[in-house]
């Protein structure tokens, strides 16, 4: 494997030290510390510190991916299953961080969307992204008859995306699955019933 | 009236500007700007930024008490009508806003729980006793027989605070009141019917 380029290591670090401390919280010489970088590295692969947390976002998002592959694109498990198994892995994901700093997308969207459009504008690519992934999963339970035909995807989707945003938010609060565990149980024992 | 202290200045514009710019976002400098006071009155009025954080916080709260009472606390409306006039409330303040603040306690859960104990115990603290309101009122709800007896007052009443939260994050990611407005659809349609 080749060594990792300057470039790369800003960015792997550097989204470790923003998930942690936020974005205004992390500043570059953070971010060039925990990288073992040149301070001058920083500005010269970008352009300001928001084109940095654009990248950032984009290695989160592709980290995601992976894991919609597993879960929400998984044609080997039923639909509302892909569902469940995706909560189930954020819920890993975030016990393995000891639940302290939440969702990045989350994390963004409170802190850095009033200071950037371009930001804000990315952060609403992705969640109509993942809102599109759940809806098609439910459209393919109404299609299985495990969901009513009454079911409407695309909101019950908005729903479960900005409900799990909350959980995870509450989560970090109180550094607890509570929350998670509360809105998994209440969503397939009612709205998915 | 009397005039506002310098302390007071600096709360109540601070409290604009952090809400605005987050608090990581929001230097001292910027709040002393925004209260036209010397930038020397911080120090004198608050010991670190933690402790103004945690002031800022506080009037935060008493501003929410004065909607509990009209809504959550309003006797003179049927329980399950003072969650929805809480909803209520809290739409038409995001949208008087122009939906680009979000709420100041998920805010502060995104960005501050990480970097001060004690800001985060005060979230939570705050949390819980929002829950307590919500949960009185369903148990209330139980007791007139709006609710099923099977409704757990507090599981329901932590699950309506995280979503909302959620839906209040995911509102300024779009600057849009639909996730809030799904919320509270999806809410009295399937949860509370």
């Amino acid at each position: 494997m080749p060594k990792p380029s300057n470039r790369e290591k800003i960015l792997t670090e550097g989204l470790r030290v923003v998930h942690e401390r936020g974005f205004a919280g992390a500043s570059v010489r953070d971010i060039v510390k925990a990288a073992g970088v040149p301070q001058g590295s920083f500005t010269n692969h970008f352009v300001s510190k928001e084109a940095f947390g654009l990248e950032v976002l984009q290695l989160y998002y592709e980290r995601g991916q992976e894991k919609a592959r597993q879960t929400l694109l998984n044609e080997a498990l039923p639909p509302l299953r892909r569902i469940e198994a995706w909560i189930d892995r954020s819920r890993e994901k975030l016990t393995e961080e000891g639940l302290r700093s939440g969702c990045l997308f989350g994390n963004f969207t409170a802190e850095a969307s009033e200071h950037s459009e371009t930001i804000r504008n990315r952060l609403v690519e992705i969640f109509d992204e993942i809102t599109r992934l759940i809806a098609d999963c439910l459209r393919a339970a109404v299609r299985d008859g495990d969901l009513p035909p009454s079911v409407d995807g695309e909101e019950v989707a908005g729903f479960i995306l900005s409900s799990l945003q909350g959980a995870i938010l509450m989560g970090k609060a109180q550094r607890s699955t509570v929350p998670l565990d509360r809105f998994k149980h209440i969503l397939f024992e009612t709205i998915l019933r």
